[in-house]
This record gives C-alpha cells, sequence and structure tokens, in this order.
C-alpha cells in the first residue's frame, strides 16, 4: 500500500498557477490555506507575479527554496503534465492536479491523462486528479481544494472518510455530513483516476486509525479484484463502506461518462458485489449521512429484531412498517422483559405492553423511566437493537434522551434515537450526538440504519465463513479440472452437457447420434418421448434452422424428424460443420429455471441463479453473487428471488431441495474459478426441477474466453 | 359540508378540566393560549381552583358568563360524555376532547365514543377527538392543543394544511414543515374521530382560501365516498392532497390499530385510489415537505421532460439516474435552444451542450447567466420544468440563485432550485423560498417532487375526462342492466359466462348439457379437442371433485368423461343439485390474464386487470382501479403491470388490442356501477390472448352481494 500521507498531509505545498484573481479557481487554494492558518511552508508558483497575498511567488518548481511535499496544479491543462515531469525529476511526493480538459473532453485530453498514470507509477508520486477538487484533511485542518473551508472551519475533525469520484458534489456532502452531526476525517476527490483511484484512497482510510466508516460516491469501479479485496479488508478490521452509486440507469450512465470520461459499468453487477461483500449502498445522497452515523456508532444489532419504545403510537406503526419492508422484525419480547414493562404503565393499560412500546400516557411524568424501560430491552435475547421515538419538542424530549444516555453503556446492543421535531429539538439532537448515540429524523431512516448494520454484520460472518472455506480443500476440484481439460474448442450443446455431467451435475438422460439408425437405436434405449436436436459449432440458435422436433413418440417419428431436421439444417447453414443430432428424453417442466456463469470484464465471474423463460426476460427474476461462492451466498442468492417461494413448493411446483441449489451453484462457482480465463460464461436454460426435488438440466450452453 | 370556523378560530374557548400542575397535559392548553396572547376569551374550568395562570376559574359551564365558542376537554375520560351533554345542551358550537381511553382502550371506551358521535349529529356541535392533540391555527396564531407553540412563535402562517390522524407526530412535524421553509395554516389532530374526521376536515381545508395544499397523516379512511369526492374535489380546484400512509404492512397495521382502535384496511386498495384521484403518497415522512413546499410553487410541468443546469456533472447524472426511475425524462432539447446555450460556454466545450447542461466551468465566472439559460429552457416546447443544480455554499452560489429568481417568472413552468450544502447554504435556501421556489437538498427529491406534480396534473386530465364521461348515457347500460335482471340466484360457471356474453364480452365457445346424448350433440357441433366441466352452485372447486376433463378428442372420449365425471361429483357431494355439464372448445393459451371485479367494504367496486396463474399469486402481478373507470385509466392500468411487455407482444405472445382491454375493463365497470349491490365480486381467471389480437374468457366465477 503506498503512502497518502503527503497527499493528505503534506509538511509544505506548492501551488502551481496561484494567481491573485479574487475568487478564482487559481485564488482559492492559497487563501483556504490562510485562512485554516496551515502551518506547513506554501509556495505560490506563476512567472507573472512576485507575490501573492502576501506571500512571496516563485517563477517555477526549480526555484524553490526546497522540494514540497505537494504540488497542488491549478494551470490550464496544456502545462499541466510538463509540470507533473518536473515534479516528479525534484521527487515531489504528491499532486493533486485540479485542472480540467483531459479524457473527459477530448482524445487528446485521454492520452494525456494517460501519460499521467506512466509518470506516476515511473516515478513512485502519487497524482490525485486531474479535474480534481482536491483533498480536505479535517483532522489536521488542512485544505487543498479550491472549494470552500466553511465546514473545516466549524467541524472538528470527525472518524468518517469520504470519497468522491464526482468532485462537485464534494464540499456540498460534507456540509451535509456536518449538518447531520457526522464529522469527516478526509475529504478526497479522485477526480478522472489517471493514477490515484477510489479503491486505493479507501484502503488507505480504512487502514487510518481515525476513521472509523467511509463515505464513497461512485461512477465507476475501475480494478475490480481490488475493489473486492478492499471490502474484504473492511469487513476483517469491521469499518463499514457506504456507498452511492451515481450513473445507475442508462441515461445517468451517459451523463456521467460525459463528465469524467469513465464506462460506468454494469449497475447490477455492482449491486451484486455489494450485497454479497456487504457494502451499504445509500438510495439517496440525502441518506449518507444518516447511514455513516449509525455505523460509526460502533455497534451492530446482535439479531434481526428490534425493540422499540414510543412516544408516538403512530410512530410505533411507522416503525413497523419500515422494519417488514427492510427485512428486519418488531422482536417478540420474552414474558420477563413484559413483566418488567408493565411496572412501568398504570394498571388499565398493563395489556397493552407489547411492542412497539407505545409510553405516550406514561413517560409524560417521569422522563427518567425511558432509561429503565432501555435496559429491559436490551436484556431481552429476541431484541438485536432498539429504537426510542420521542417527539422531541422542549425540555421532557430531551431528559428522556438524557435518561437514554445514562443507560446506554449498559448494552453493546446499538441504540438509535429517533426525533420527530427538527430544528425545534436541537439540544435532544445534540445531547444523543454527544453521546455518541446515532439521532434520526424519522423512524424509516433509522430502521433503514439498522437494517444496513444487520447486512453488515450477516456479511462480516459469511466473509469469515469464505476465509474458512478458502483454505479447505475442494472435493470436485479434481473433476472439475479434468472436465475442463477435455473441453474442445468450439462446444456444442452435448459437449456442454457432458461437461456439466462430469462436473458432477445431473443433465437430462441423452446420446449423441450420427445417423438415423443410431438415433433409432438410442431412442429404443432411452424410451419415448424424444426430442432430436441438431448439433454443430456453426449453429447456435438451433430453432431458427428448424434445427429441433419434439415429442416424438415412436421410432418412425424418429425417423422422418432427423431426415427433416438434417435436410433443414443443411439448407438453411450449408456450410456447417454438423456433428450429429442429439437425442434427449423429454420430461416435464413444471417450473423453468436458469443458471450459470458470465464473466464480468471488471469483476471476473459471477454466478447467476433464477426463474427462466419470460421470468428473466421481462421480470429480471435473477440473482448474481461474484464467485466463488460459499454456502452462505447461495441461501442469499434464493432469497434475492421474489418467487423463491415456487422453489419451496407453492402452487403445487416441485419442491427443490436447497442442497440441491447449493450444490450446483458451488459447482459453477467451483467451474468458474478453476476454469481461469478458459471460460466465459456458462448458460444453463432451462434447469428443471425433478419430482424428487433436484435440478435436471435440460439444455446448457458454453462460451469460451 | 359543515362550518369548521367555531373550532379552527374561537372566538371564545373554555378549557374544561385545567391544571395548574406545571407542564401537565392539562395545563398547557391555557400556557399555550397565554403564550400565542390570544384576543379571545379564555375561561378555565375546574371545581377545585378559583384561578388559574392569573385567570379566573369557573366550577361549571353553566356558571360562564357566556357560551363559549369552543370547549377544550382534558378531563379524565368518565367526565368527558357528561360534559360533552353539557356542552351540547348550551349550544357550544365545537369541542375539542383531548382526553384519552376511549375505543383505543376498551369495549366500553368504544360505546362511550359512539355515544359521542350520535351527541355530535342530534347537536350540530362538531366534535374533535377523543384522543387528540387538538388544532394549531398558524394563520390566526391560536393554539388549542397541549403540544408545544414553538413553530407558532416563529412560523409566519403559511398555506399548507395538515391533518393528521396520529396526533403524537403532529407537533413535530409542523417543526419539520418549518425547518423545510413550508408554512403551516392549519394542523388538526383528528384522533380517534367519533364525530369529525380527517376527509371532512380536508374538504375545509381544501375551500379554504387559505390553504393551498394539504399533507395528510392517514391510519384509516373511515368514509370511502366521501374520500373519493374529496380528492375529486381537490382536483377540481387544483390544490394537491399529500398523504403518508401509517400501517402499510400487517405488522404496521396491528400496532396503528391499538393505538387508535381503528382499521387500517387495505392498503394496496387504497394505492389504487390514491393512484386514480391524484393523491400524492410520500413514502417517508421526511418526504412530506419536500412535496408540500414542490406543490405549494402552484406551478405544474406542462410535459414530463426536465431541463437541467448543473454545476456539478455528479448531481447531473444523479438527476437522470432519478428521472429514469420515476417516469421522467430528461429533455431531448430543440436545436434553437441548443444555439442559444452555446453561447454560454468556451469555444472548446461547444460541442457539450447537451441536456444535463453542465455548466461547471462557466457560471463560477459569471453567475447572472443562470437567469438567461433558464430563459432558453423554459422556451423549450420538449421542457415541462427545470431543474437549477448548485453546489451552492457561498455568494457565488446566491448570486446564482438570484439570477435564477429574476428570470423565474418569464415562465409558468415550475422551476426547482437543488443545493448540494445544507446550512452553509441557508442564505440560498432563504433567497429561493422568499422569491416561492421550492428548494431541495439533492436532485432525486427534486425529480421526485416534479414526478408528483407530473401524476398530479395528468389525473387532473383524467377528472375532466371523467367528469365529461359521466354526462354522457353508455351504449352498453342497457344490455348490461338486461343482463343482470336475467341472473339468478347461485350462477355457476355456465351462467356466469352467459351473463358475460350478454354484457358483449368474448367467451369461449361453450354449450350446456344435461345428457351424455346431449354432451355428444354439443361436441360434435363444436369440434374437438374439448373441455366437459360439470355445473352445480354447491360445487365451486371442481378440480377438488375431479369434476373437469380437458382435451376430450373424440365423442368416445367425452361419453366416458362424463359418466366419469357424474359418479366422482356424485359421490363427493352426494346433495348436490347437478345442473348439468359444460362442454367446452380447448383453445391455445400462450399467456393467461386475470381480470375482474371486487366490492371492497370501504370504496366500494374495484376493476383488476393483471397476468394470471402463478403470476398474480406469486408476483402480485395485478393493477387495481375504483369503478367507474373511464379508457385513460385502462391505459394507466396497463402500465402499472411489469409484465405489461408480454401484452404488446414480446417473447412472441400474441399482442392484445389495446381497445381490447379497454373495452373488457370499461365493460367490467359498467356491470360494477350497474350492478348496485347486487354483484360482490367477478372473477376472470384465465383470460387469454387470442391469435388475432382479442382477449377470451375460458372460466368466470360471479359472486352476489
Amino acid at each position: 500500500m503506498r503512502d497518502l500521507r503527503p497527499l493528505l498531509a503534506p509538511t509544505s505545498v506548492a501551488i502551481v498557477g496561484a494567481s491573485s484573481r479574487l475568487n478564482s479557481v487559481a485564488a482559492r487554494p492559497l487563501t483556504n490555506l490562510q485562512e485554516m492558518e496551515y502551518g506547513g511552508a506554501i509556495y505560490p508558483i506563476n512567472p507573472h507575479s512576485s507575490e501573492i497575498a502576501g506571500i512571496r511567488c516563485y517563477p517555477n518548481l526549480e526555484e524553490l527554496p526546497e522540494v514540497p511535499e505537494l504540488a497542488l496544479l491549478v494551470l490550464p491543462a496544456k502545462h499541466v503534465l510538463s509540470t507533473l515531469e518536473s515534479c516528479a525529476r525534484r521527487q515531489v511526493r504528491a499532486a493533486i492536479v485540479i485542472s480540467a480538459g483531459f479524457a473527459e473532453r477530448s482524445q487528446d485530453g485521454a492520452q494525456a491523462q494517460a501519460r499521467m498514470g506512466e509518470l506516476a507509477q515511473e516515478s513512485g508520486m502519487v497524482i490525485c486528479g486531474p479535474n480534481s477538487l482536491g483533498v480536505l484533511n479535517f483532522v489536521d485542518r488542512i485544505p487543498l481544494t479550491f472549494g470552500s473551508v466553511f465546514d473545516m472551519k466549524h467541524s472538528p475533525g470527525g472518524r468518517v472518510g469520504l470519497v468522491s469520484q464526482s468532485g462537485g458534489v464534494l464540499v456540498g456532502l460534507a456540509n451535509r455530513a456536518f449538518d447531520a452531526g457526522v464529522n469527516i476525517s478526509y475529504a478526497v476527490a479522485t477526480g478522472n483516476e489517471a493514477d490515484l483511484e477510489l479503491s486505493e484512497t479507501v484502503e488507505y482510510l480504512a487502514e487510518n486509525p481515525e476513521t472509523d466508516v467511509v463515505v464513497a460516491i461512485v461512477e465507476a469501479i475501475r480494478d475490480g479484484p481490488r475493489f473486492l479485496s478492499l471490502c474484504d479488508r473492511m469487513l476483517e478490521l469491521g469499518k463499514p463502506l457506504i456507498v452511492y452509486k451515481i450513473g445507475r440507469s442508462e441515461k445517468g450512465k451517459a451523463a456521467a461518462l460525459s463528465h469524467t470520461g469513465a464506462l460506468a459499468g454494469s449497475y447490477p453487477v455492482l449491486q451484486a458485489v455489494f450485497r454479497q461483500r456487504g457494502v451499504i449502498e445509500a438510495e439517496e445522497i440525502d441518506d449518507l449521512f444518516a447511514l455513516a452515523g449509525a455505523c460509526a456508532g460502533g455497534r451492530f444489532p446482535t439479531c434481526p429484531g428490534l425493540g422499540v419504545i414510543t412516544e408516538s403510537g403512530g410512530a410505533g406503526a411507522m416503525t413497523a412498517d419500515s422494519a417488514d419492508e427492510l427485512g428486519l422484525t418488531v422482536a417478540t419480547i420474552g414474558e420477563e422483559t413484559g413483566q418488567r414493562l408493565k411496572e412501568f404503565v398504570p394498571k388499565f393499560a398493563s395489556d397493552q405492553v407489547t411492542n412497539p412500546f407505545d409510553v405516550t400516557s406514561v413517560i409524560a411524568e417521569n422522563p427518567a423511566s425511558v432509561g429503565d424501560m432501555a435496559e429491559a430491552f436490551f436484556e431481552d435475547p429476541a431484541v438485536g437493537g432498539l429504537l426510542v421515538i420521542t417527539a422531541g419538542s422542549g425540555e421532557p424530549g430531551k431528559a428522556r434522551m438524557q435518561a437514554l444516555l445514562d443507560h446506554a453503556d449498559t448494552s453493546n446492543k446499538p441504540v438509535f434515537g429517533v426525533i420527530l421535531a427538527g430544528s425545534s429539538a436541537t439540544p435532544s439532537y445534540q445531547l444523543l450526538r454527544s453521546g455518541n448515540i446515532p439521532a434520526f429524523h424519522s423512524p424509516a431512516k433509522a430502521v433503514a440504519s439498522m437494517a444496513a448494520l444487520w447486512h453488515f454484520t450477516q456479511a462480516r460472518k459469511r466473509h469469515q465463513a469464505r476465509s474458512r472455506a478458502s483454505q479447505k480443500p475442494v472435493a470436485s476440484a479434481v473433476r472439475v479440472k479434468d472436465a475442463l481439460a477435455g473441453l474442445g474448442r468450439a462446444p456444442t450443446e452435448y459437449d456442454a452437457k457432458r461437461f456439466l455431467r462430469q462436473c458432477g451435475l445431473l443433465v437430462v438422460e441423452e446420446r449423441l447420434a450420427s445417423s438415423v439408425s443410431e438415433a433409432i437405436e438410442h431412442a429404443e434405449t432411452l424410451g419415448y418421448p424424444l426430442a432430436l436436436k441438431i448439433q454443430s459449432p456453426q449453429i447456435v440458435h438451433k430453432t431458427e434452422v428448424g434445427g429441433i422436433s419434439l415429442n416424438l413418440n415412436d421410432r418412425q417419428a424418429v425417423e422422418t424428424a432427423y431426415q427433416e431436421i438434417l435436410a433443414r439444417a443443411q439448407e438453411a447453414e450449408p456450410t456447417a460443420d454438423i456433428v450429429g443430432m442429439l437425442v434427449s428424453r423429454m420430461v416435464p417442466t413444471p417450473l423453468e429455471l436458469v443458471a450459470g456463469m458470465h464473466v464480468d470484464p471488471t469483476f471476473g465471474p459471477l454466478i447467476l441463479f433464477g426463474l427462466g423463460g419470460i421470468w428473466v426476460e421481462v421480470f429480471d427474476e435473477a440473482a448474481m453473487c461474484p464467485a466463488p461462492l460459499i454456502a452462505e451466498d447461495t441461501l442469499e442468492m434464493v432469497t434475492q428471488l421474489r418467487g423463491a417461494s415456487l422453489l419451496q413448493g407453492a402452487r403445487n411446483m416441485p419442491a427443490v431441495r436447497p442442497e440441491e441449489i447449493q450444490s450446483l451453484l458451488l459447482t459453477l462457482s467451483e467451474i468458474a474459478m478453476a476454469a481461469g480465463g478458459l471460460l466465459g460464461g456458462i448458460d444453463i436454460n432451462p434447469l428443471v426441477p425433478t419430482s424428487d426435488g433436484r435440478l435436471m438440466i435440460l439444455d446448457a450452453s458454453l462460451y469460451l474466453g
């Protein structure tokens, strides 16, 4: 890992292209440093000035009295590359290129940008940008940007890192963090990423002792494997990564491309990565710092059951609604907890001791009781985390929150305050935040944050299981390797299915026939009804050339079909090399599934599983997960399918044994990992459940890498 | 419509049960009135005090020097009913019952509450509550509540009404409105709704000249027809109704029930009502006032195309993402607009004049140009509304917003400001709001609000079409009435389908046979393959008694099947009255659809249309819409189906003619309206597309009302 300290906390800064023109992009970095009383040396560089803002100005880098640790470039684009070369020669350790006009503008710009990347590699200099808004170090109070330092003046350095590929939103978001009571450690705009990219920056911040959580604004992940190991490292460290993805839609992607010149990649693939690796995705930039605040609390739920103490019955119902939508539950509290809570309510209401615990009429008179109630909830094993909801205005609300604060440390379970009022409850918010209790404006946001923490916890467990699994020898590895070794250059359907059978998967009974008489022989052995399908490396879409005949019920039908298919195929594709005819048993297809493997250009192999036919095409009913998979991943994939109940026997479908799904998906993962670059994809479509709950492959294709 | 003025702005107030105990529920209404310097007479009533807070206290209502216009009850529950009776006798015009302990607590409480409702009806007194937090009149600055008056002190009276069935959230939400720069006119907590209910309150506010928009927090709609006409009236007035629904999930419903004693009703039905009638539903309480602010702007988009001027490319891409998700588009700007915008960018960037219009490098130097850019967008007919996005901190951001403000009135199209920063941009927010330009924290919220305005506009248009349609005589009305008149008491499948055929719908060819020979005769006339289905009013689930035989290919098969079915049915249901056997043509079913009608206890008949089989059960792929429908409603229903593309011929499905769907659904609507209470439901399942694009009914049931 490269040391980013010279970039984030340089001991001296040269501002190349510094200007004295008020409020210009070239003037503000210097005034920012002065405003924040930067303690290191500042060297403005501009051949046309002898002094800027009271500081001596130099004509070029060479004439500086020392080598600056960091160079901040605010020059016109055409001078940037030569300046960076001169920096590299003088062993400047880091550079921030604020200048724009590179890959986002033109082909020439893209070339200059590529050269920047090479220069960084050759010299070891860390280059941030070009087209970067810069870096804000809130810990040491060092602004290296033309953006506003409004928040740096007011905000204490915090424990949440912020990395953004979009510079334009960085300063605004830092201010929103401040408003949400979340304090930033370092904020970095990586710009066009000629050298330093998002993953490396997050990696560095994750290891940084000043940082507990990282928020990232992502347009494109350039280095997939690096991002994957970064996610794993953060799971190991227990530091959540929260992401907002820009460019989810095709239109959004196009807009993102036009301003940073980066290809935004496939959003569904990215979501699959996030899901598997515990990355917390914010739907909305508005949600980023509610999530960050929740994560910075540093406590994680022990189970998905919520305890809810609420001063408003309506807010309790909202909580239940949100929990239901987000995969959490309102915990069924134990009898002992119920008994303890009864002490707090008048006799006539003792039958109303339920969760959500509606205390409207109770705590008005005795705010301190909230603390004791919280303890009762904490000690209930069905409760994984607690929400305390108050209308929140005035002193009584604050007194309740104080009571909560006094008792929060009796447990390690997360506890969140929800205050329905806004500015009128500022003292209550401040009080909670001073005690490191995350505070929210609405039950829905609190529940969403609790759900995010729960998913992170589960991903951590899966990560541990994955690490253990990677050390175990895999039973089928040899079989998969053998099968791969036997694979020819242009696999037909028959080859694909033979390969999958060799890997241990269940394939429909079938034989390859190279003549009519052989087909009839196979037919008599297999039994009827049967299907005939032409096999040729050149004929990919068999239906289109009339290469398939179904429901053949006797030898005569097989003979006729064989000849007809052959004639049609030879007419449609006269040069095709016909390997023969596949004679397959027809089986009932009560439910069509699909499974497969796809090699993503960024993230490598992903395993796919879903409902087939119309479902996958019209309803997008497929789950993806990056390989290698573990058993827990396969369970997670199934729960993602809206039609999961069909696999469990809903609507009189044959129920599929869970271990069948698991072993199928793990085998595909095995194949993907063993294949290296050899395979580009596997399509199994359809895959059907058998009456005894197994999964049988009816058709499959292999794509070589 | 009852006059709610005495409730909202009483000239005198008696506080029955007033107390001097500091900060108690019984003390605060009085201190609130004093704090707000209420100008009318205040009469505390408490037999144990002679004076409270410096005001003379009376032992009972009878001894007051005048009849107060409003009575505010903060008594224990047991004294409430007798007090209300005494109020009614003295012709008090309105009462607010803050006391709790009624339907939400016990059966006795529910009875007392029902009596309250009767009392109101008998006397003409308006009763708000019980279990109400009270009323806050921000226009005349009159607090009639024990809740905090924090915001009333600071907030000018505004133009947004707030009605909540949950009292606990009212004051918190009023404060959030204040924070969002949205000013409330009146806030009413309707509590348990013994008399005054949500719809009546919203109706009154909608007619109120002080109110342009109403926000409602809904737990249960008690009077469906009243709510429907309220929605229509608001569409006529052009005043949007924004709703947050509490109790969407079963758990949430249970929690809501336990604290107000109201049945929360079916959420999907309510959503169908909202959708048809232009009610804007907020996903989150956090969104309520962003939406209200947008609506209060009073301008509505002319088309779904957005113009976007953005200082951050990333934020532009976020806007495109959100537009794509919410059914809006980023407008394709016209050539002339492009030419006008080119003037604002440097030459090298003139090929980058697109929408979103990324002005990062342009406006830094000339903030005023934003106004001219806005004008160019306004004049483009493809642009229905405009978003102007700024990072927002400091003076330059404010100058941009000032320029926008100066040009906003050159158009009636809505224009929203989006400011990425929060508190650091307070002056910019204030500036926009002072000019009645809605201001948002994030592109997503702004786009969601624009989408809400667009949906409201469309619902207004549909409402106008519905009004016109209701005045036209309906062609099939006579036919439907005749068919209904001929309907027997226990309709079988055969009766149901004959009825639907009489109403003009296409039903599969079939005949009823009462003997084997008759069945064979019908079979020979209809042609093969055929299905036989037993017909008996007592046999609802025909499959379960073996009452169906499919794929009969000749007369022998028909004869055998007839006898076998009869034997099985007679064994399973010996007492069933067997009407005969339905002989039906078998037709291909490439795609199964469902349609029908269902009478909701609250909202009356709803028409249903969707994909059948697994789809409707597992995937919930059905759209509902309250009857009577118009053609535009049927289009809207189809767009709600995720599988709508299948109806248009995706996946080689037979494309269904749009006019077929329309005429089917309009006929069902017609039947529902003509049937009055006679029909409780119609199930058409399956309904299949024919090869020539019609819709054919294969099976149907009628349920009498």
